[in-house]
């Protein structure tokens, strides 16, 4: 990933707090002339450094993942078009203001204990939002056996991390100023949170 | 990218559709023993078949593009939670309901002509939904020149196109109702996108 560094996020902290964020990421390995690309929820360990997930067994990318000669999982952040005519000076261009994040990793495959395991994690963390959580103990065991046989755990252990939040530090604190302003009017969620992210990065209050 | 035939979106005018409104897409080439990925907008061109973009001269990826032993181009659209806890049976596991584009193409670089007018429409396209769109005639000819310099155009031919929409269809009617209940309950734009799309597939009226 293409990272001037400017827009280098060097605090892991805040890499591995937006992974845990945006949890959806995209599995990409390259095997035999194919980049095989997969979207999955995934689960980071952040104190020993993985993240890990889950693939059904029928899908190929399953069985090409321990041989793929080069492997990245990506975290797609907030992102938002921005609009030079935000800007009071028009001499400027439009582009587009994002987050992204990059991990380079070595995969492993899970024992069914550990795949249990990240099932019972994964589910609690998104569970813990609502009044009645569903949890894994609702399933009957034979169900629960299905699901298991059916699908494939992976550990990941994390070589490499790239954060990039494009976020404008390449301009003045004054055109920042009025770039927040330009989304502030601007619908959506994307638009919302890559202000709150402009705000934070480039020290800008309300 | 794992493609249960249920999952399949094969009207291509709804994947085109999708492409038009995500715009920012992901670039994922492998070039050398590595994997090389970059996010950008990219300007669809239905009628004749072809994405284009344009990536910054300084970014590697640039010279790799033509020589890349496969290419892909990644949309990843609306994504969100769904909750076993939203079904009244609870013999059901957690799963993500999402929807994602995957491109194969066939890169070539663009000419000067070719890259401004690739400007002129990315950028119309985006303002077009502005009280006063910014033009690009408002640059002055020197930070025009000085833009498309520092920047390479590339035309892909679409060879193929995978539309991935994964939004229950594998459920009974009366369950993608309960997950739409649920999902309604749910805050920010990815519920509420994935909902109106799974009404959508799945023919469910409010």
């Amino acid at each position: 990933m293409y990272l001037p560094r400017h827009f280098e996020l060097s605090d892991k902290s805040i890499a591995f707090q937006l992974i845990e964020e945006i949890v959806f990421g995209q599995l990409i390995s390259y095997h035999q002339g194919n980049i095989e690309c997969n979207f999955a929820p995934f689960y980071l360990d952040a104190k020993n450094n993985y993240l890990s997930t889950h693939l059904a067994k029928k899908n190929i990318h399953t069985s090409q993942i321990l041989e793929a000669q080069d492997l990245k999982i990506i975290f797609q952040g907030p992102h938002t078009y921005i609009s030079p005519g935000w800007f009071s000076d028009p001499q400027n261009v439009p582009t587009w203001n994002y987050i992204a994040i990059e991990v380079e990793a070595t995969p492993s495959i899970m024992d069914k204990a550990e795949l249990v395991d990240l099932l019972e994690k994964l589910s609690s963390k998104h569970e813990a939002q609502f009044e009645n959580p569903w949890t894994m103990d609702k399933l009957s065991p034979k169900k629960l056996d299905a699901m298991t046989r059916a699908i494939e755990g992976f550990k990941f252990k994390i070589k490499s991390l790239t954060a990039k939040a494009k976020l404008s530090q390449n301009k003045s604190h004054d055109q920042v100023r009025e770039l927040i302003a330009g989304l502030k009017k601007q619908p959506g969620d994307n638009a919302s949170l890559v202000k709150n992210w402009m705000q934070q990065i480039n020290d800008i209050k309300d």
